[in-house]
Order: C-alpha cells, then sequence, then structure tokens
C-alpha cells in the first residue's frame, strides 16, 4: 500500500458558496459518514461501470496515484479496486461537481475488464422499463 | 403534479441477497435518509449530468412518468426537475446497480439543454488533474 497523502494539503478547507463553485481549490462536502459519492464510467464506452464512495484518504490517494481508491461501507475499510482481482481502474480523467460532493472518474479497467462484484462488466446490468405500474428488471442489452 | 405512484405496488420487499442482485423484481436499498443515488447521464453524448437522490415517491413517479423527478436534500422536498427551469429530463433508459441503492438515467433535456443550477450543461464542469499534492481544479473541456 502506498504512503498516506497529506490530507492538510491535500484538500483546502471547505469555504464559501463562490469558492466551491468557482473556486479553483478542491474542498470537499463530506457527508455525516466522511464519504463523497464517486461516479465510475468506462474511459472508452462511456459505460456507468459503479457508483461507490470515497473517503478523505481514499479521494487523496485516487488524486495522488492516479488509480481508483475507495471506502468500502460494508466492509468500513480502504478499498484499493482491483488489488485481489486485478480490475486495477486507471483514472484517465477526474472530474468534481458544483457543490463538491461527488466526483467523476472515467477510468480504464485492468484484468479481465470486470467491474462488478458478480462477475459482470459493470454494477447496472439491469433496466427498469418505464410506464408499468409494477416495476420489473430486464437484463439490458450492455 | 400527477397523482402519487402507489409504491406498494410499484416496488418489492427487500429480498434476499439472489433476489437483489439476480432477480427480476424492484427491490430498492434506501438508506438512514430513505434515499437512493441517481447518476444522470446526456443520452446523447454519455456525459454524467448530476448525481442526486430519489426516495421512494421519486422513483415511483419517474418510472411512472419518464420524467425524471428527485427528492431534494436542501430543500427536503420533491422535486420535479425542470418544473420551474423548463429542464425537464425525458428518461430514454433506466437501469439499477447490484445491490440496487443506485439508479441510473440517460436522460433527453428539455428547454435551454442545461441541467446545473449554476447555469452550466453539466454539474461535472471542473477537472482534477491527477499527481499533484495539492489538489486544485481546472475548467473542463466540456
Amino acid at each position: 500500500m502506498t504512503a498516506t497523502p497529506d490530507l492538510s494539503t491535500t484538500f483546502a478547507p471547505r469555504g464559501s458558496r463562490k469558492d466551491v463553485e468557482e473556486g479553483a481549490a478542491l474542498m470537499p462536502a463530506f457527508d455525516a459518514n466522511g464519504l463523497v459519492t464517486c461516479v465510475t464510467t468506462d474511459a472508452l464506452t462511456g459505460e456507468v461501470l459503479m457508483v461507490a464512495h470515497m473517503n478523505a484518504e481514499a479521494l487523496a490517494r485516487t488524486i495522488a496515484t492516479g488509480e481508483a481508491w475507495y471506502w468500502s461501507r460494508s466492509r468500513q475499510e480502504l478499498w484499493h479496486k482491483g488489488d485481489t482481482s486485478g480490475q486495477i481502474q486507471t483514472v484517465v480523467e477526474m472530474r468534481v461537481d458544483c457543490d463538491q460532493d461527488a466526483v467523476w472518474i472515467k477510468v480504464r479497467v485492468g484484468g479481465d475488464g470486470g467491474c462488478c462484484h458478480t462477475g459482470r462488466r459493470s454494477c447496472f446490468y439491469r433496466t427498469i422499463p418505464l410506464g408499468e405500474p409494477t416495476a420489473r428488471l430486464l437484463p439490458s442489452d450492455g
């Protein structure tokens, strides 16, 4: 595991709304559990692969290393995606949203190219048809 | 405002892990605040437009109407996106993830095509360069 980046210099203290929305400093709005939401898309296809969470250390490590680190809420531990599966996610671009409580990373996936723990490429493998009174799930086209 | 869909028939009660991951019923895992995460992408470009939240009613209304409804955490109210701005989001496809705590909608945006409250098309208008000890934000290419 790489050394922990210095979180005190990685992030700026939370500023005014103008600073947050229009400034050039990263001042994340971590939630009550210390997390921001991360949307991970495939850099080539644009497909949404997963939605996960990052605490300050995961976010700082992702920025420092260019590989995706998350906070596993189920295991309550730092999670270097691909460490055991080989499905390392190399970040091609990282963005932050207007209020800085969500990030978007575009990644290239290593190993067998999978992302979901069920073995699929994306976690979003089922479609919900619209306009039906009882929602049901269908396999997505891919 | 359209009538509230019957939530008791829209969703199934939360089932086993196998039901959740491999079944054909929508059984969302709402968090402690009664919310699931929604990733909204542009159906044409694939760009991530916003990350927001849906409570049961917003999720059911989105499925029933084919337009995006959210739960505004800041205003603590149901939010039919575009009601005042004209930026109605027509859902082209809706997906759910493996553990059913996040949905992904691909939308066509009405009105002026904007999405972010700052006036921009996407909320993710800033890039975080990787590998720098102090994170900073740059305008994204678009």
